[in-house]
C-alpha cells in the first residue's frame, strides 16, 4: 500500500518507544521503525540508582513490562507491530529527500531509510568536565544500563572503600544513597553553594544536614580540578581549592547535555538552552520532523520562557503527544513544564514544583511572598513525620508560583497537590479551605499545604511578619541582634535549644511574664517554638501589648539548618 | 472595657476550639468562652479507631498538642486566653437578649451568659436504630472519648470473642479493623447493597473482598431488626431476614445526626438534610449567630445543592472561617464541600472526591463518561502496589466530576490530586500532560491519575470503548454472551483466570492468530488482560482487522470483583 505512512523514531529509551506505541495505536497500518543505538530498549533509566542500591536484584525488571516480558525487538514487533532496530545509529538526516542514514553497529553496514514523519528522541549525554585524568579507570556516570551494571557490581563485590560523587543534583544524590547502602564511604562534591539547586538554599541545607547525618560527606562551593590516578586507575580527586580526596571510584553527575548533533547538522533550530526547539505540538522547525524527551527544550508554563527539563515523565508525556501528531496532524499539544522534581535520599525526601524563590527572582518576579512551614504529615499519635515546605506566591495576583518540600514525611503528596494547583493557576485563597481526604493514617486534620496557605494568608494580610532562619542567623552575627523568644516548654528547652542568647518563656506563661520582654517596645523580637504555631501565638500576644517589631521565625526549630547548642 | 466583644462558642470538640483560637488571634481583647458539655476538649475524635486498635497506647495523645500539653481548660486559658467551661451544657439561646442559658453539670447550677457573637459547634450524635434491645449492655457507638476508652478496654481484656458492627460506612469499617486486630471475630452488617456508599458498587465490592480476605464477615443488603440479650447483656443481633448472629459486642455506626435542637428551639433555619443552614460566611439565619462543623449543612461545590459532610477537616476549616467572621465581620468565606473522604481498612485504602457515578446520576448529571483504571502506584521493581480508580467526567464540558480509588497503593495522593483538580474545575484535557513529581520511589513514569485521564480521553474521542466488569458479568448470565479475549501470557493464565469460557491469545501472538477470533465480525468481543493495557492494544488490533463491536474490560482482572476460577 503506497498510502502506508512511514514513521521513523530515532531513540529507544523513554520518549521514543512511547511515541512509537502511541502512533501504532492510532494508525494500525503505519510502518513504524525505532532506531536505537544502544542494545537495550525502553529502559527504566530512573530506576538505575535503585538497582545499584540493591532495592531489587533482577536487572531485567528495568527493561521488562509489568507482566515480566522483556521489551526487546521481538516484543516490539509481536506486541506492538513496531520494528525496533537496536545497536543501530542514525548518522544523518536528509530533510530534502526525507530519509535518514543509519549504521548497523554490529555489522558495520549502512543504510538509508525513507520517512514520511520523523521523530527525534535522541536523549541527552552526561557532561564530563574536561579536566586532567578524565579517562582513568574508575570514573563513570550513571546513564546507561552498562553504567548501572558496573556500579551494581561495585556494590556487590565490596572492594571499593571510598567514592566521590561529582555533582549534588538529583542523580548525584540518588547515587550517593545507593553507594552508601553498600558500605562505601562517600563524599559528594558540588561546585555551587548547595545541593539540589531546584531548592532554595535553606531547604537544601536541611537535606545536606540529613545526608551528613547518614555519614556521607558533603563539600559545597568547590569544584573538581583534576582526577588523580596511578597506572591508569583512579586514586583520588583534586578539588579547585587544592584539597585531595583519595577514592577508587568517581561518579560524575554534573548534569546532562541534549543530544542535538543530528538535528543541528540537518539545520533544525536549536535553542539557547541547547535543546531542539519544538512548538506545543512537539514539532521542530521542519514540519515533518518532531522531537520529544531529553533532547528538546519546552515551554515553562509560569515564565513562558524556554526551559530544559530532562525528566522521564515528561519524555513519556511528550512522546504521547508526538506519537499522536505524526499520525493525526497536530491534534495534540504539550502544554509545557513547571519543572517538578522529587528525589529520595535515605530517610528524607526532597521535592519541588514551579519556581523556587531564587528562580522567581532570577526571572524578574520580585513582588513575591514566601512562607516556610514545618509540620508533621500526620497526627503525632499516628507516627507523623516532619515536612518542611516553602511556598512562593505572587503578591499582586496571589497566584501560587512555587512550592518546595523536604523531610521524612509524605513530600510526594504535597508536591503533587502543589503541581496541580500551579497547573490550574490557583491562588492562595483557593487553597484555604480545600476539601482534602482526611483520616489520621494519611494527614493531620488540616493538611500541610493548607496550613502553609493559611500562614501565607496571614502574612499577605499583615497579620504575621515572618523571618527565615537564615535571616535570623545573619542578624545574630551583626551588631543589632534581635531579642529571641523561645515559646516552648521547659522540657523541650532542656532537650534541644539554639543556645544563642534566647529567652525561654512558655506561651502559657507569656501573658503574665511580659515584664521579662525588652522595655524598648520598638526592639526587634523574634518569636519561635518547635514548629512556630506557638511562636505565632506569642507574636500576637506581644503585638497586642504594644511591641511593634515582632517577627515569627518560620518553621521554628524544625526548619533551623544551622548548628544548635543541643 | 465596654467595647470588649463577647464571643461564645458552644461546643469544644473540633470546630469550636478552632473558631475560638482563630477569633483570639484576630482579637486579643475579646472575651471568648467555650461551653462544652463533655469533660474533654479538642479531642482528635477521628483518631479513636486507631487508639482502640492499639496503634498507640497513650489516650492523652488524643487530647494533647503535638508538644504533649493536654488541651484542658487551663491550657486554653494560659496559652490561648480562652475561657473553656467543660461539663457545662448550653440549654437555650435567647436571641432577642443575646444570651444563652447554660447548666454546670457537676454543680447543677444554671447561668445566663451574654454574647455579642455566638457560634454553634454542637456537633452530631450517632443514630441508634430504634429496635428492641437497644439499651442492652454491650452496645456502643464510637463517638466519644468514653466510647474509645470502653472499646480499648474490650480489646485489651480479650474477653469478647464475637462482635457485630452495624453499618459499613467509614466509622464502621475503621472499627472493624480495630477490633479485628484484637482477635475479635467480626461481622459487618450493612442495610444497603454495599459497604462505603461514597464508592460506586464495583469499587466497594473490591473493598468488601479485601475485608473478607482478612477474615471479617460482611453482610450487605440486610439491616438490623433487633438486639438480643440475656440479663440485660447483649447476646446477639437479629437481622431483618431473620438471621441471628451471636455476639457479645455491637458497635453501631449507621451514621450521625446533626445536633440542632438548640438552634431549632431558637428559631434558626434548619435544612432539609437536618443541619443548621449557614451562608458562605458560616452565618446562620441570625446575623449574630454563626455555626460550624458537624451541626451544619454546607454547599456542594459541584451540584450547588446543600450537602451534609460531617468531617473533621471541614469542621476545622469552617471554624477558621467562623472565627474570623465573628471578629472581622464576614471577611472570610467557606466555599463548600466536594465530599472528599478516605479510610484505611487493613492493607487497603478507599478514597473518594467529588461525585460517584451513582451520585452524579442521582443529581441529574447523566451525560457522563466513566473510566476504571487499575495500575500500580510505583514501578513493579520498586514494589508498586495496586490502585484501582474510577473517574467520572461531564461529557459536554469534559470537567472532572468525581474520582474514587481503592487498593493497597498510595490512594491518598491520588484523591488529593483529584480533589485539587475538581476544586479548580479542571477538565480531562488539563490532566493529560501534568508535570508531576516523578521518581521511582514515588510513582510510575506516568502517574496513575494521568493514565486514567489518558484512558478517559481515548474513550471520549471514541478510540476505545470500555465495559465494566459488572456489565461483563451481567452479560455472561444472559443469552448474548460476549466473546472474551484474554490477552495475557500463558504463565499468567495458568496462575489466575476467569474461567468463564474466555479464549487466551497473548497480545504478542494476536496478529497471527486472528483466525481464532469469531468469524462473525459483528460479534461483541471483550478484550482484557491483567490491568487492560494489553487488552486495549488487542482491541486496536481487532478493530483494525474489521471487527466492529470491540470493548475493553476496564481495569482488567485487577478490577474484577467477582469470584474467579483461580
Amino acid at each position: 500500500m503506497s498510502n502506508t505512512k512511514r514513521i521513523i523514531v530515532i531513540g529507544g529509551s523513554a520518549a521514543g518507544p512511547k511515541t512509537a506505541a502511541k502512533a501504532r495505536r492510532l494508525d494500525y497500518d503505519a510502518e513504524i521503525t525505532i532506531i536505537q543505538k544502544a542494545r537495550d530498549l525502553s529502559m527504566a533509566s530512573c530506576g538505575y540508582p535503585y538497582y545499584v542500591g540493591g532495592l531489587f536484584d533482577d536487572r531485567n525488571q528495568l527493561v521488562s513490562t509489568p507482566a515480566g516480558v522483556v521489551r526487546d525487538p521481538k516484543f516490539f514487533l509481536n506486541a506492538k507491530g513496531i520494528n525496533a532496530r537496536t545497536e543501530t545509529e542514525a548518522t544523518a538526516i536528509d530533510r530534502k529527500n526525507r530519509t535518514i542514514a543509519c549504521r548497523d553497529l554490529r555489522a558495520g553496514t549502512t543504510e538509508v531509510l525513507p520517512y514520511d514523519k520523523l521523530v527525534l528522541c535522541t536523549g541527552a549525554t552526561p557532561v564530563i568536565p574536561p579536566v586532567p585524568g578524565k579517562d582513568l579507570k574508575g570514573i563513570t556516570t550513571l546513564q546507561s544500563m552498562s553504567d548501572a551494571d558496573y556500579l551494581r557490581r561495585v556494590c556487590d563485590e565490596g572492594q571499593i572503600k571510598k567514592a566521590v560523587i561529582i555533582g549534588g543534583g538529583l542523580i548525584g544524590i540518588e547515587t550517593c544513597e545507593a553507594l552508601e547502602l553498600a558500605g562505601i564511604e562517600i563524599t559528594v562534591i558540588e561546585l555551587l553553594p548547595q545541593l539540589l539547586t531546584f531548592l532554595d538554599w535553606e531547604m537544601a541545607k536541611l537535606v545536606e544536614n540529613h545526608v551528613r547525618s547518614r555519614s556521607a560527606n558533603v563539600i559545597t562551593g568547590n569544584g573538581l580540578a583534576e582526577f588523580l590516578g596511578e597506572n591508569g586507575r583512579l586514586t583520588g580527586v583534586k578539588l579547585q581549592n587544592g584539597t585531595e580526596l583519595p577514592c577508587e571510584l568517581a561518579v560524575v553527575a554534573v548534569g546532562v547535555r541534549p543530544n542535538v548533533k543530528l538535528a543541528a547538522d540537518a539545520g533544525l533550530a536549536v535553542g539557547a538552552l541547547g535543546g531542539i526547539v519544538v512548538d506545543e505540538h512537539m514539532k521542530t522547525s521542519d514540519p515533518d520532523i518532531y522531537a520529544a524527551g531529553d533532547c528538546v527544550e519546552c515551554r515553562h508554563r509560569i515564565t513562558g520562557k524556554p526551559a530544559y527539563s530532562p525528566m522521564g515523565d515528561l519524555a513519556n508525556l511528550q512522546g504521547r503527544v508526538a506519537g499522536e501528531n505524526v499520525v493525526r496532524g497536530d491534534t495534540a499539544a504539550f502544554p509545557g513544564t513547571i519543572q517538578t522534581g522529587i528525589c529520595k535520599i535515605f530517610d528524607y525526601i526532597a521535592g519541588t514544583t514551579g519556581l523556587s524563590e531564587t528562580a522567581a527572582r532570577k526571572h524578574g518576579l520580585t513582588d513575591i511572598e514566601t512562607v516556610i512551614n514545618a509540620n508533621p504529615d500526620k497526627p503525632v499519635f499516628m507516627g507523623g513525620k516532619l515536612i518542611v515546605s516553602k511556598m512562593i506566591v505572587d503578591r499582586a495576583t496571589r497566584r501560587l508560583l512555587g512550592y518546595q518540600a523536604v523531610g521524612p514525611g509524605d513530600v510526594s503528596k504535597q508536591i503533587t497537590a502543589a503541581a496541580m494547583a500551579i497547573t490550574a493557576e490557583m491562588t492562595v485563597d483557593d487553597l484555604l479551605s480545600l476539601d482534602f481526604p482526611y483520616a489520621p493514617p494519611f494527614s493531620p486534620a488540616i493538611d500541610h499545604i493548607i496550613t502553609t496557605a493559611h500562614i501565607m494568608q496571614n502574612k499577605l494580610e499583615g497579620r504575621m511578619r515572618g523571618i527565615s532562619a537564615g535571616e535570623v542567623f545573619r542578624k545574630l552575627q551583626g551588631p543589632d541582634k534581635p531579642f529571641l523568644l523561645d515559646a516552648r516548654g521547659p522540657d523541650e528547652y532542656e532537650a534541644s535549644r539554639l543556645g544563642l542568647g534566647e529567652t525561654l518563656i512558655p506561651l502559657g506563661a507569656l501573658r503574665r511574664r511580659l515584664g521579662e520582654l525588652p522595655a524598648d517596645k520598638g526592639r526587634e523580637i523574634v518569636c519561635y517554638c518547635k514548629l512556630s504555631l506557638r511562636g505565632y501565638e506569642a507574636a500576637t500576644v506581644l503585638m497586642a501589648n504594644g511591641w511593634t517589631d515582632i517577627k515569627v521565625m518560620e518553621g521554628g526549630l524544625a526548619a533551623w539548618p544551622f548548628p544548635m547548642e543541643k
